[in-house]
């Protein structure tokens, strides 16, 4: 294990770049930190895995995960080096760089798709991964005004479901929604002014959820190419429910009550 | 309109007292911030509204709403003084001092009922709640190692259901689950090893979700008073779901499938 002990090496200033969206988009990739995201990073990922920063004293500590990164390579830190490359206030002791996954196209989605347009906070784009992937949908789709997948805050919330659920970055989402009815999707919004969802109809086996901006909702754009719209029951006095909790209950009845 | 101009003064001080759990336990108050949580707190708890700091030059823009309390004393304050009682970075122009409700008990909370038992995180706290009351849940149970409803934090995500949903705060968690059996609900716990949820008997009537911290689950004290005990499918890779998440899924699958 190599050390490095300033906070000017170059490798250590390449991957604290990594922090910012516009780093990570120049050098496709981007920074997992703690002994679980990286765990799950080279348990998923693991050719993907390019270097790992662990701080002087635990490499025996993590050795047993390092290990099993096969073209990793490893980097021992003093405590104020990793500090620097970490995003929370006290780092956890390890830190991976991580290329970018590949691009994947609509049609390698799989059956059960969430598209996020516009969704702002990282912890609710996490959190939707991390359902969407304990659900069972397969993919989900992700606007340019989504806060970015790769993000600190975004990684926390996905608790490394971001590995396992391929991504689709739309530079156009209403197309992307098209292409999806196109190929045989039934496109539901998730509105406030829909039909009750738990009135519907059996869906097909092929479903997209539409998840709009926590103020805004879905844009005119986007809707105009649902095939269903649909609203969850507000029995009592709220007017709404957060974005990420009503993606989740709308997955889970897709997936187990069809 | 009483001007006030300092941070120094001794209503200013007091409000901003408010700002710490301690402060609210001792004052018996709490703060609310922005246009729609005071609008919240004069709709369903108008004599509980007792002061209301408007930011200078916005008076005219707030005047219908702070019309509508009925007892609060209203106040005019420069900006700076709005800021020192402000718990966001760019204060929103008004601030209301609110008494804490009055203490109810377990027999008070209505048919459905959720018991979250030392869930931490104010969001996840402020989110059980308001999709508590979206759901059609009719009051909640927190323990001493819950996030303070009434902290900024937590309010926020509440967008009002704290007005809505009445809560008691047990000391002794899993006794108020034993008394809750007692008064004939399905106490169910949500869990990691339980049977699936979706192949469940119809429950009866009354029912109380217990909901465990974000890292620990449920205390094995509290389990052994659970009369059922579910789990949520996981079909992907994921271990678990965010707390708020899965409390959401329950609730809506209660409320929506008996």
């Amino acid at each position: 294990m190599q050390p490095l002990t300033s906070t000017r090496n170059p490798l250590v200033l390449a991957a604290r770049d990594l922090q910012t969206h516009t780093g990570r988009l120049s050098a496709g990739q981007f920074l997992c930190e703690g002994e679980h995201l990286v765990g799950e990073a080279i348990r998923h990922a693991p050719e993907r895995v390019r270097a790992i920063f662990v701080q002087q004293g635990r490499e025996d500590a993590y050795a047993a995960l390092t290990s099993t990164a096969p073209v990793a390579a490893l980097y021992s830190v003093p405590e104020h080096v990793l500090q620097a490359l970490s995003q929370v206030k006290t780092a956890q002791g390890i830190i991976a760089v991580v290329d970018l996954p590949l691009p994947v196209a609509l049609h390698q989605l799989g059956d059960r798709v969430v598209l996020l347009e516009n969704v702002q906070d990282p912890g609710n784009v996490g959190t939707v991964l991390r359902t969407a992937d304990a659900a069972g949908f397969t993919g989900c789709v992700l606007t340019p005004g989504c806060a970015d997948p790769f993000s600190a805050k975004t990684l926390r919330a996905t608790m490394g479901s971001v590995f396992r659920v391929p991504a689709v970055f739309a530079q156009d989402a209403p197309k992307a929604a098209s292409e999806l009815v196109g190929m045989g999707y039934a496109v539901i919004a998730a509105v406030l002014d829909g039909e009750d969802f738990y009135a519907r109809a059996p869906l097909p086996p092929k479903v997209c959820l539409l998840v709009g901006n926590e103020g805004a909702g879905l844009t005119d754009e986007i809707c105009a190419h649902a095939t269903h719209r649909y609203r969850l029951p507000m029995r009592g006095g709220a007017e709404s429910l957060n974005a990420a909790v009503a993606a989740a209950i709308f997955m889970y009845e897709v997936v187990n009550r069809g």
